[in-house]
């Protein structure tokens, strides 16, 4: 062991952050016990505050901090954009010229991880929908398989309703992860939408 | 804003960590919103017991979370490697054929930040070699300005006491940052040292 114990310990929880190896949560370790205590106590604080305070959003299924989101809240579900995760609003908001809502999934459909539609959030989808009178959904899931099938799950079961499906399209490159693309690329997404149903 | 309060204040606590932008805070922060409980409550206890706990070896100056760090308590001090910072102890032990301890200066020789020999843990180490009969002192401050001064310093200051200086010298880059270097790097480094006094 290469370090005193509670400096192993830390490392040992820094890298199950996303993308940390060994070396790098050496340095955040290091960094936390150089910075001022003040410092730190609001580190800690945070992350507790964080979790403990966030809930899902009662209509959309996104992070936030109180029952219904600031989205939700405030704008009109005329539109309503369909992602997987609760990370993906963060990055479709990236797109300033959107201004419909929300609403989260909670995966794709995946046969080879048994997920199917009733482990969605789907039933909610529908209801929102027709209580709503929404008359666009954007399904903008990853472009992948699975993402794909999702979409084409979705439009299948929306199309009797009369509401316009639709998915992102041009720009999103095949493979690649929704959260690593761009503004240009998400607003070319949007702009270049198909109708699907 | 894009994300609730709570998160936005923990990507802000996250950007603080070395080498961490709004995107990777971001990551982070949605991974501790993810997380179980459980493991975001060992991640803020650790970071807190590794700051509290952490304090500086009375010896050489390094981290533990005893007074006298194990490297102390376990090895004989024929040979001091002297350091700049804490972290680089870590760095240095990667080279598993050095048996000797360390010293932790504390920083190097800058007359632009002001830092002179009082400055540093330089008092220390000439106590530390009369009562240990030190027989060499490697000097592995960064192959910089700063770092080729505070060696300099101490090889002139040492001089006088019939003990050996070294420095580590092939294979280490100028320039570069000692954290960066790899082991084999620094086991030449260590193998060609040059004597200075």
């Amino acid at each position: 062991m290469r370090n005193s114990e509670p400096i192993e310990k830390l490392i040992a929880s820094f890298r199950a952050l996303p993308g940390v190896g060994y070396k790098t949560a050496e340095r955040y370790a290091y960094y936390v016990v150089d910075a001022d205590m003040n410092e730190v106590k609001e580190l800690a604080e945070n992350i507790l505050t964080a979790k403990t305070e966030t809930k899902f959003c009662k209509i959309c299924g996104s992070y936030t901090n109180k029952d219904i989101c600031s989205i939700c809240q405030n704008r009109n579900a005329q539109t309503i954009c369909v992602v997987a995760y609760p990370k993906d609003v963060a990055v479709m908001e990236k797109v300033k010229n959107y201004d419909g809502v929300y609403h989260i999934l909670g995966g794709t459909l995946s046969p080879l991880e048994n997920r199917g539609p009733d482990d969605l959030r789907i039933k909610e989808l529908l209801a929102r929908i027709q209580t709503e009178k929404t008359k666009e959904v954007i399904v903008a899931t990853n472009p992948d398989v699975e993402g794909d099938a999702t979409a084409m799950y979705i439009a299948k079961l929306l199309s009797p309703l009369g509401v316009k499906v639709t998915r992102i399209a041009q720009g999103v490159s095949m493979g690649t992860d929704l959260e690593y693309a761009d503004e240009i690329t998400l607003s070319k997404a949007l702009e270049g939408r198909i109708v699907i149903s």
